[in-house]
């Protein structure tokens, strides 16, 4: 069920890309875009919609770009300083740093073009907008950034509280887009629960993988929390702890779905490959 | 008449801010966006609007947003390597790279989300932000950005090309809202023309001003164009044709807007504070 969601994603991000491949930053939005990954985010969209539509993919590929914008400017030097990501070398070195600042901009910009452009109903692309831009802002992954970057955080509380932000929110918006696409806004709040809790899931898993793996199965530089100095939740909690705290929040991930009005058999395959990554 | 429309915006913009003030990045957005400046952009949407409202203050302030990220990302070492904005330290100099890269984001992502909390009619809430979007994105501002940043420009087409989607684009947009604020959407396109063309007038201006005016009345480092090795519409046509060309836009400009269908002598007093700029 799920290789078909991802093969139109790939295809639709491919196509949206080619608009802008006239430019040094349009090819490095591309380059970006293009560079694979488990598409989790786009693939959560469209696991909540009952009857997929070429908006929905839109959608799905609008958040995409909000979480690839977001990752080109955490690689950068002034940021996490990273040279690779998924396998490959990150957009400032496969460019360089103006470009990767420019082609980050700009496809936080695409992201909401993407979905003005859909011929959806109006209250409904609104709201698609709405749910983009709280998520990705100040009060949402950008907080979470800062949160990560420049403050000391050194409680289980306060380092969760920046993985809800900082991933849960961007995880949180795939699942509520899908509701909303499906007609079942109603179901936000559950849902943006469900992602936030997935997100802290997600980010202590990577705590984990980063001790755990090395770089080629990463398909990033490992170890680079420990190089930035940053507490981990392994190294606050020990990996014991932490890999309790997956279960439970998995425990949780799951009763949540269940309650929902629809089957979420779809999310929850996708949401279980999250659990047995390696990388 | 401009004076109360410029404190609104003023007061308008201090307030929005607070809600970022929490955060690091989020004092950076504030550090910017209430940096003075002349406020030529949202000043411009209010020239527009008959009516003034909440509303329109608060679109012109998104405007404003967009505008100041820009500033905040261009200014950066990757890109002009400025020091010095609206005579003060940039974000980059006064916080850092990394807060400065943040705050640009968040400022164009918070632009969104002030349209979209507006109490505005669904079809021109859409209206605003696709102009947002459109004019900001990479077939836009981005695209005139990375136009500037990458290509080599040596003919006063290029050139002209870039300065309107670098400038044009966002001063377009700032009429173009203000006509749908004002329900004259159909008046989109000339006033996006006007924008444009006021766009290269400013940029031709701001080469002019580089070279003849010092640091300290700019407000920010001259010259910054030469260090750069970028060949302005003054290097390659001197001074003179410069100056001509600038009296020629200006008056295509007086003319579009005597044929727009509403008194536009608010949006004139605007654009006569451009024409006799030294900074």
């Amino acid at each position: 069920m799920a290789t078909p969601n991802l093969d139109r994603i790939e295809t639709r991000l491919k196509q949206l890309s080619q608009s802008w491949s006239s430019t040094r930053t349009g090819q490095a939005m591309g380059y970006a875009l293009l560079g694979g990954g488990k598409r989790l985010r786009p693939r959560l969209v469209l696991s909540q919609v009952r009857v997929l539509s070429d908006s929905a993919v839109d959608v799905a590929c609008a958040l995409e770009m909000i979480h690839t914008y977001s990752l080109i400017h955490d690689d950068l030097p002034a940021l996490d300083n990273d040279d690779l990501r998924r396998g490959r070398p990150t957009v400032h070195k496969a460019y360089d740093e103006a470009t990767a600042i420019l082609a980050g901009d700009g496809l936080l910009n695409a992201a909401f073009e993407t979905v003005l452009d859909l011929p959806l109903d109006p209250a409904q692309k609104l709201a698609c907008c709405r749910v983009l831009a709280d998520a990705s802002g100040i009060h949402g992954m950008i907080g979470g950034q800062d949160s990560d970057v420049f403050e000391k955080l050194d409680t289980v509380e306060a380092i969760t509280d920046m993985y809800i932000l900082k991933t849960g929110k961007l995880l949180g918006a795939a699942l509520v887009l899908g509701a909303i696409l499906d007609g079942r806004e109603t179901e936000a709040p559950a849902l943006m629960a469900i992602g936030e809790k997935l997100g802290v899931l997600f980010q202590i898993q990577d705590d984990v993988l980063e001790l755990t793996q090395d770089t080629q199965t990463l398909g990033k530089s490992n170890n680079s929390d420990a190089q930035n100095h940053k507490t981990t939740m392994v190294a606050l909690q020990g990996m014991d702890l932490a890999l309790n705290e997956i279960d439970r929040l998995s425990s949780q991930v799951k009763i949540g779905l269940s309650a929902l009005s629809v089957d979420s058999s779809a999310t929850m395959s996708i949401i279980n490959e999250i659990l047995v990554r390696n990388h």
